[in-house]
């Protein structure tokens, strides 16, 4: 039925986010999404610059890989690591709803200061 | 010293976004700060959509205060709860950085689907 669909995607959608989100909320994670968005990379090359194990490092991928930030290419016993930008505009578009807040804050700000600045003259 | 003070705004900084992403990846707690952004309001209207106790959702809210997404005003016994548009405004940034990487996407699905068109004529 129309609804069981409708109500499916919508939890898929706010699973997904809740994926994302929580992959967003560790340094290293964000860290290797840093990495990957310069160039795709071995799993080695995203451990390098961390003081951590391959497992530790390994571990903080399959979390990316669930929220479906990162793309593994496996080639021999070579897996490279690409970013997928499609959660992270998932996420942005998310916050973008609430931009009126923060893009009024400012409008508030400027016109504060345009006064004190007619006031000066 | 001008290092120990930049290290501090970069760690600091870093744990602000660690508390704001995990405060956003529950989906009780995003919900919470739609409502705030539609008005604000007090701790039990923000609790009346949830099949949740109010010691439940005062936990969800302490989150997002540690996040700074809260705004508490306390009149009396009550408690009236606000977005703060700033901490959702810095993960905007932050994800803003990677926009290229969708927004190049969708420049390549524009283009193919233009030569796709181009082709039917």
């Amino acid at each position: 039925m129309g609804t069981d669909i409708l109500n499916y995607m919508v939890n898929h959608n706010k699973n997904q986010l809740n994926e994302i989100f929580h992959a967003l909320a560790d340094p290293t994670r964000r860290e290797i999404i840093h990495m990957m968005a310069q160039k795709e990379r071995t799993v080695s090359e995203l451990a390098e610059p961390f003081d951590m194990s391959l497992a530790a490092i390994s571990k903080h991928i399959k979390v990316l890989e669930r929220a479906n930030l990162v793309e593994r290419n496996i080639t021999g016993r070579t897996h490279i690591c690409s970013i997928n930008a499609e959660s992270l505009s998932r996420a942005s578009e998310w916050l973008r709803f609430y931009e009126k807040f923060w893009s009024n804050r400012f409008d508030i700000l400027e016109s504060e200061l345009l006064k004190a600045k007619n006031r000066e003259h």
